[in-house]
């Protein structure tokens, strides 16, 4: 099997299941009960939070553990904006960030919120300009995402922190669902206040996140009752889930340090072998993420490919997985302005730290005979 | 070690682990890819999803997949309440429910809500009639535990839900967390709307939950993004974490069916003997829930008896876990009108079916040693 579909979820690393199960069995206790058991299961608690806090740069209380990337966006935007809505009801976003930021977004302006989605340039970058231009009286919160998820973009964060920074009120939230582990975002410099990580897409595993609150920060939870994380996000904690992702956290980063140019190489390579191809167009901008190729091939449903593909136990993807089976077309290549011929005809690999050369051969020439043989088919 | 915390979080089945396990690293792929890998995943996430359904008795698509109970009973209260607010702004519950169920209640009289908390009994019993007689024309949500967490004590729910019924326009959601697998509840012959679920109350894993929604209902959801499950609750699915709770719950109801009796007789025991023991006031009523005894020493502080008893590698605990650490009385058995002296001297024991009446002989003979040593340190 050869998996290129990292930006939808990651293979767990073996060590980070170990821990899940080891926590599981070991430190089952709720760490809210007060006898010792509990407090054993307590102190892995705020050890964990403080590693994160290590590793992320960033103080241990302003870590809030919560169920995964969606949940972490919705509560940095729902959270500001309810909590904060006697100041304003503006939010400024993008037109190509996640669904669950756009869907976010969308719901509260059911409850009176004004939403401005900026638009991209062609390779899916917003202006730093046009953010500035953006804010008002009553805005109240800019969210933009840091590495896009079907293009690799990388988003200005630093340079969009400076301008959100001129304005006290204003509040800056960034989904670094994508880039965490892959391409360097210092939250606490940069000035961000609110971050959101998911620990399945850094070979974590699924139903844990984080959330980066900076210290200060008031936010309407989404789930209210006992005062776990501070109150940020109330119910017991899913300590075997948090020790995990911690570890994964660490052993991505490791990777980031030691592997990163083999990520790049991988991706380059992909580059230049697809480049090569008869009717394939790249649609990533060369200087985005090492680990997302965003490609299209004009007249060739992407469903096809991926399933002929697919028989040869290659896995790639279209778009996002969150929106993978809403409309054929890509809301955020059509955001950049590509033809409905190319936006209609995106595929996309993403890569991991363990991926081979071998396999980026091997899926190179899968899809050239498999485009050979839809061709014949077609033809 | 005796684990007598049981209401609090259980000890995860080794089989449960097991699954978890093997879904994460047989089936890591995300559920909503349309590759091979991804459609495996989305298979194994509907199987589970129809055993679920048939192990409630209720449809595969009235089970929503949630982060725990915290979140099912905010998605049910707050859902209810945004998505209906046109129709009315009042909400019937209780005084003895869980934080997470009173806080969201609370949340939302922030959003302009009223909010009726109905008395309890002695026992921790609300009447039907006072359910009746709170009900009015902007009554749109009404939220009643099944079993309190505190003391045991069940609810009449399959008469209240009467009442609800004749009100159509009226929701009746029940946080079923405590009573799931020990006590009996019917949720479609009954009438229920939303019924919040947990998985580490019933030997799953943490990070896991269900609220059975019932078909038609609409919500506003916490949690907005891609769609999965129909929409309710966005966010990669945790498949492993969902393929547990349903094995865990198929594993729980084999046991209540099995061993229900044998849980029964060790409350039993524990009841008897405890009610010979000088200064001990049980505080559960008869007719509680087969796993949780409740009682009051007065003149001890809880915590110091948990400690001591937990340095004999026993562990009981005060109230809820999600309430401990926050003020020394228990809010529930104030409002059931106990003096303070028995509210703030309770301690709780919760059973599972794993454990042994020689646990329970041993639990004893400590707690007894235990009140005789500290009377000495007292006297």
């Amino acid at each position: 099997m050869i998996y290129f579909d990292n930006s939808a979820t990651t293979k767990p690393y073996p060590e980070v299941l170990e821990t899940f199960r080891h926590v599981s069995e070991q430190y089952y206790a709720n760490p809210s009960s007060i006898h010792r058991f509990g407090s054993d299961a307590e102190r892995l608690l705020l050890q964990s939070k403080k590693q994160a806090g290590q590793l992320l740069g960033v103080e241990p209380d302003e870590v809030v553990f919560t169920s995964g990337g969606t949940e972490g966006n919705n509560l940095a935007i729902k959270g500001i904006a309810l909590q904060h809505q006697n100041r304003g009801k503006h939010v400024i976003t993008t037109q190509v960030e996640h669904p669950s930021v756009l869907e976010a977004c969308k719901s509260i302006e059911a409850l009176g919120f004004e939403i401005t989605y900026l638009p991209v340039d062609g390779e899916g970058r917003i202006s730093v300009d046009s953010v500035q231009n953006a804010i008002r009286e009553d805005t109240i919160l800019i969210s933009v995402m840091h590495v896009n998820n079907e293009l690799g973009t990388i988003q200005p964060i630093d340079e969009i922190a400076k301008v959100a920074n001129q304005y006290p009120k204003l509040y800056f939230h960034v989904d670094y669902v994508q880039g965490l582990g892959k391409v360097t975002l210092n939250m606490r410099q940069s000035g961000i206040d609110l971050c959101t990580m998911s620990s399945h897409k850094i070979h974590g595993l699924k139903g844990t996140g984080m959330l980066y609150i900076q210290k200060g920060t008031s936010l309407f939870p989404l789930l209210h009752g006992g005062s776990q994380e501070a109150s940020y996000r109330a119910g017991t904690e899913n300590l075997a889930g948090i020790v995990s992702m911690v570890k994964a956290l660490r052993m991505v980063l490791e990777k980031q340090k030691n592997k990163f140019d083999h990520l790049v190489g991988l991706r380059d390579k992909l580059r230049s072998e697809l480049s090569q191809l008869p009717n394939v167009y790249l649609n990533s901008p060369e200087s985005g993420a090492p680990h997302i190729l965003n490609f299209s091939v004009p007249g060739f449903k992407p469903e096809v490919v991926i399933h002929a593909l697919g028989e040869r136990g290659i896995f790639i993807s279209t778009k996002s997985a969150c929106s993978s089976k809403q409309e054929d077309e890509s809301a955020i290549l059509n955001a950049c302005g590509l033809s409905r011929e190319l936006s209609a005809s995106a595929l996309r690999i993403s890569l991991s730290y363990e991926n081979s050369k071998e396999e980026v051969n091997n899926c190179v020439s899968a899809l050239q005979e498999v485009l050979t043989e839809l061709s014949g088919v077609m033809g």
